[in-house]
């Protein structure tokens, strides 16, 4: 159980780019750097109006001549301070994510981005390299990662305890884009517009959650052809989607189907994950983060309760608030954070054998979320038709 | 609402086909026919094997010398009774059902079947045209669509409640069959068997009725394209499907998905309705057919209760139990048995007028679940490629 | 498992007093006793307008010379018929109740009647002495206990499964009446009228339906003292009671608190029960019949799912649809209808020894009733003090 | 919405007493106060056992000179520093709670207790009259109340959409202490004991946070008579209880009823409230923390969701993660403290005219809750009779 007692001697030197006042995901990035006294942030480009990104700055306690105008300045005016950014976190639109990142690593600085990742593979892949040769980090806020109860899942199929896996049933939709975009806020803008999105909106925006999450309950299984349907149904919004269904085979046999849609109107419950194995099921969304519904074939069907002693071990290493105590969106963050901070420290320690199994969304987990993207782009780009992998 | 008045002025003098002591469907049909003092059961071939089939018959109040051994036993038995049969449900395995409704229809007697009706759309056809000829009435037992609330869905699409429809979601999952075959029940045995389950297993079992509620509440939508992906888990039950995923391409653009499966382990919800247009969906499950969810974008979602005046006419109108007391599979059986009593009698009174507007679920709709899965092996069978439906 | 086979050679000659088109509860009754052939519909006195009651009952398929106007013309009428009525529903308003019972006994007709059976313990004990004497069954239609998983959580109950019984919590609450009853049907009219309601309204009306159940669950359990406050917040319905709570101490040492209300603005749920072990909980709505809730102290929670192999055989054998199909209140009626059908029969054949363990709401049932009504009003006039049972 | 910016200039001075490591409640007070840079944890006095307190606030970032190894050092220690304490959590057994308080007022020091406040309305009304003359706030920890919902609830109330408010029923219950108190760890030991305790376990453990909840959802309505039957499942436990049922007459003719319990073995669900009023009512439990029910008596049940634009602004203002995004326990207590940060910093600046309409639970909320459970104890005490409130 987490209890808030650092991880560390000092807390990381931590700022934003991005993440200003009248976005919703600042908050969310906040919220979990800060809740167990690993970062500290001390420096920011919070926003593109750079007199509101000072203010905003403020207001949250970083010095004036510490809030930026742009990420450029941040990384200059920090350079040559002894108590210079150690570690930032891009919370900006996708087109900038690889711009950013780059600069941030060449400067010396640990990343933690927003997903998804970057634009291609390739992108990633050099970002993998640059870090490697700087000794840095890459962390993705993959942020509803961090619930203890995705760890049940992992452990229990680890465990064997679904038996082989056969089926695996992913969702996130929500209407929030049921309308026409007349009427869009800027940071709604940017994500139907390709040279800001990338060549997906949801896929990307909320798909990449799906995927990301299924890797980890499912680590050995790999997808071996995939089929991507998509569609706008708003017409502005073309090339890019705004409703799609993914088919995935996986290379033990395994059936997947993943729908992603921001037109379900009034669909509010979210994600909601199911994994059947030979023997048994396990169903979660993050709507209700703190029940895991486990349904063994032929017996009554079970509801396992976040931080219940029934639980193993890898789920209630996590939990935060313990039984009874809901745990939301925040506490998952605020794991994530910390397991971040976990590798930044241990590669600033040149701890490889713990970073070799320490878990954390990482280059790695932020490289397979944009392969997916492409892949089913290509697919969506060949008649929605099944393709390899690859 | 309805409440056991007679539709008119005497019970057909019905009888069965199959719907033995040791199978699950009997009582349905019986529960459902008997409801309301539409039907009379007078006569029978129950069972397979013909002593336990007369014992179990005469336990049901059927005369000793009405109950058959076999079905042309009964057609030639009743042939020249006076007060000999009217009406005969099928509730025999699928490779019987054409043959035994045409040698009734033959007979001059009226057939309801069960799902999926036939092995092919020609099949169908030739028997309209028998029934038509013969003015008859071949009923089909979609046994799920009687729900009061399934009306309610159909009659909002109508009024416009959901706008213009865009997603379709269904799913009917159970896990039944995650194990092996190896100590299958008879009555499961040959569901896995090509040469009497027809081309499929769950997509004719149960996909059928997914498809034709999906009919019933959308009768404006085609489906343009269809893709359908299946696997036998089981390997033995090969080339038959355990699992299948199908997605639709609707001709006013909308798009849908379909997923059965018996291998979904521990899943004890049956079947889910979603049906999603540009301002609001409903979404609809037999396992708590009493309550309907109704979300327009933007507002709280909406719980429906069957039998509260707030609802539709179409809905409160098949509504036998009344707000605050649950309806169950029985009661929706009734509905179905009751309207196909009213198609008969209008049959029999030459009432084209009535039969032209009179909903119930007939030789039309088992041939359009026929057709369906036809498409489907089509496509799977293409390599579970996107195919034009025909 | 039931499905439909007569329990014996030939149905009861059945007729009913009131239950006619206006009301609600009239075609409870039907769908229940008509539902496995134990019981055919003959005769009737259906409704104060004695000319709607007889079209009504020619609906029914009751032939015109049977469909009479009273009760006691229908007593004259069928006396000396050799079909005569052989047992009778009584589905009219309480203060009635008495009368038409002990008219129908002395004409030696078996009587089924609603509840509360009377107005006194004092008329139960008449009555069921004069049941006795002529060799009668006297029937109670608690409604809901018909369904499956109430025998479940008394065979749990039974075999320790919940350790040493704790706390009873048993709720039956709507909103119907929250408004003032300037609009009120006759049906609901005489239901506040003390001199056709006797001392009680929702009490009688839902209480008594808490009480049985749980007299069904806990057969041991005795209540020692008793506390009811209740209250009328539609003033014109004082003195009787649109809201009620009343406190029980068991004889174990448990502790009971029961909720009834009709002024429950939008409850829909209807009934909640829960049984608190010192090991384990099981909770059980009748708005969703078919789970029930199992819960041990720190062990994941269970749902279980009627039908299901894994259910005590008390259950099991009164399971009409089978796992994974729905049953509803009409499934529950036709179970007590038929369990009385079984007393009348075993009654007929002087099988003492078969009553002497058959299970069915009987006059003892309908009488505990009463016994209990007595008491929460003893209480609640004696300014909801704590009483003594009695 | 909050989004993490500072109410003020500066974060207070902050310590705590108790909260250590081996319990539970420390961590929800650390990610409650810590959330939004108001407070900055500065000193403490963390366990019973020093050295383990100094280790582990040493690891929350404490200077080791200011972990204490008792509250009455920490205050000596702290009072002739420039940068001394300015408020102190107290995470302490009940009967430290009123000596520490005092000894923080004394020495200048705003307090945060853990609730039950003190032992007696005596006590609240002493400190509250020295916290008056010190100029200094009181808040008390009803850690459940800072979800946005419950400010919709009061709101609804508040604005008439529930009409005249006639039914409060309350519950909250768990079974974590169905069995003896053999194993039990000293953090519960001390709860039964009533030295400790007080004169009540869980009426004061968790009872005190239904009652508090009330009070904010319905601020004009005052109880006039209450009646409170308590007992001991587990005898060792006695005076105290472990299981209590409180009815309560209120003065506008409204009726409540409240459940607690300890020993409702397998119940997970925790708290649950429900307020019935003429047109229709709210439920909403803090399990489910983001959804409230509103039903509106003859219509659709409606399920409204945190975040959304159609609530009330007094929820909309004190959200934090945003419709979709869950908000969990540790979001609610991040509220509280926040509003107790903005009650401090009002008094410091004097600005009473704030802290005249400021809702935040302090001296007064803790006040009412001890009131309350004298009255409990006093009616359980006269044999589980009704009392006149005082």
């Amino acid at each position: 159980m987490i209890n808030g007692e650092k991880s560390f001697d000092r807390p990381l030197r931590w700022g934003m780019v991005g993440g200003g006042r009248t976005g919703q995901v600042g908050y969310k990035h906040r919220t979990g750097a800060l809740r167990d006294g690993n970062y500290r942030l001390v420096a920011g480009a919070f926003d593109l109006d750079a007199k509101r990104g000072r203010d905003f700055g403020i207001r949250l306690g970083v010095d004036a001549d510490r809030c930026y105008a742009t990420y450029q300045e941040m990384i200059a005016g920090e350079r040559d301070r002894d108590d210079g950014l150690e570690a930032v976190s891009v919370a900006t639109p996708n087109f900038t994510h690889y711009e950013i990142t780059k600069a941030l690593l060449e400067a010396g600085i640990h990343v933690i981005c927003e997903k998804p990742l970057f634009f291609t593979v390739e992108e990633c892949d050099e970002i993998a390299r640059l870090a490697d040769e700087k000794g840095l980090i890459v962390g993705v806020t993959y942020g509803y990662t961090g619930h203890p109860l995705v760890y049940q899942m992992a452990a229990m199929v680890a465990k064997g305890m679904l038996g082989e896996i056969r089926i695996v049933d992913l969702e996130y939709t929500h209407g929030f884009n049921a309308g026409d975009d007349t009427d869009a806020s800027e940071a709604q803008k940017w994500r139907t517009d390709p040279s800001k999105s990338g060549s997906t909106f949801v896929l990307g925006d909320i798909g990449t959650h799906l995927h990301y999450l299924s890797e980890i309950v499912l680590p050995h299984l790999k997808i071996e052809k995939l089929l991507c349907d998509r569609k706008a149904f708003i017409p502005s919004r073309e090339p890019l989607e705004d409703h799609a269904t993914v088919l995935m085979h996986y290379d033990n046999g395994a059936r997947g189907r993943l729908w992603v849609s921001s037109v379900d109107a009034g669909n509010m419950g979210s994600q909601r994950y199911r994994f059947v194995g030979s023997k048994a099921s396990v169903s979660w969304s993050d709507s209700r983060p703190n029940e895991l519904i486990y349904e063994i074939q032929g017996e009554p069907a079970q509801v396992l309760h976040h931080g219940m002693p029934y639980l193993e071990d890898e789920s209630l290493a996590v939990d935060r608030m313990g039984a009874l105590h809901t745990e939301g969106l925040g506490d998952s963050w605020a794991n994530i954070y910390l397991w971040i901070a976990e590798a930044i420290d241990a590669k600033k320690r040149g701890d490889e054998a713990f970073l070799g199994t320490h878990h954390y969304p990482g280059i790695k987990a932020g490289t397979e979320g944009v392969r997916w993207l492409q892949n089913c782009v290509r697919s969506a780009e060949s008649g929605s038709a099944w393709i390899d992998y690859r």
